[in-house]
């Protein structure tokens, strides 16, 4: 039996939705007028109403964006490894006018006061990052893997903060230049 | 004449409330509430309604977080510098029940793709904390003083992100330390 078809639109358009415009932004009309699903359906599939339709689209998120670092991480060597996955996110970023940002940051800000449910998809999408980022240091020999990745992950989150604050790459940019700088005399 | 003491309120509940719950998440009703504002002064003092109380607020949050920093940037070094900033803010966060982070950042993310006004204001606030670490890496001798101020900066505020969605201020410390290191060896 295949899953709905409805559901999965919604989870998808709202996915984008948080994304570009967070959650408190983020309103059901919009949800299921992005989607095409049918209005009943929301309530149908989602029960527990936006909080619980936000949480499975912010986990699907958190996928996407492991999926990619992960991909990524297979460079070469770690200074490319980085290079591929903070081109990748500045292309991304401009390809949408700077609305395509880190898909959790504005949710996790808005809600880490408000949610308990949607603070802890956050928070595992970016300790599974985080961890994606430690084994890769990890192979590439660095003792202090784990702060490392802290750092690294820190830095490009910022830098794509900043990249939308500025509409702009160039805190991508810059940082990973020096990154692969900083990881050569770690 | 002074200014009006329902005009600051406002702006000061305002100010707090964005920083904790951004933009959207943040209701006109609460604002009067939490500022104990007379319900009529909002559109007396702000005929823009919320965009040019959030617009002010904001900025205000701005003009703080600069003068923090400024005052960090008095440290006997730059290494130290660092360390007072960092730590103060980690204390902040801490405090606070880990609402109190990076003051622009929620509502940066979420006005980028929906508010020019707001956005403005945000881009002007990181520029001009910005500006404060490159001067002070100008002063400790770094050639390319800009550049490095784009990574503290990415660093830090990528920090403070993790550090509210973890609800912990270990990736704070971390970037505390490493960044000294960093700066020790650029």
């Amino acid at each position: 039996m295949r899953k709905s078809n409805s559901r999965e639109k919604l989870v998808e358009a709202t996915a984008t939705l948080l994304q570009k415009q967070g959650y408190f932004g983020t309103g059901l009309n919009e949800i299921v007028k992005e989607s095409g699903a049918p209005k009943g359906s929301l309530y149908f599939h989602f029960p527990g109403g936006k909080e619980e339709l936000a949480a499975e689209a912010l986990a699907l998120n958190g996928a996407g964006m492991r999926a990619q670092l992960s991909g990524a991480m297979e460079g070469a060597d770690l200074e490319q490894s980085l290079d591929i996955a903070i081109t990748a996110l500045g292309a991304q970023l401009e390809a949408s006018n700077f609305t395509a940002g880190c898909p959790i940051a504005t949710v996790a800000l808005e809600a880490a006061a408000t949610s308990d449910r949607i603070h802890e998809v956050a928070r595992e999408a970016y300790e599974s990052w985080e961890a994606i980022i430690t084994a890769r240091l990890e192979e590439g020999g660095f003792e202090d893997a784990e702060e490392l990745a802290v750092l690294v992950l820190s830095t490009i989150e910022g830098a794509l903060l900043l990249a939308r604050a500025y509409r702009s790459i160039r805190p991508l940019t810059t940082v990973r230049k020096r990154l692969s700088a900083l990881l050569r005399t770690a």
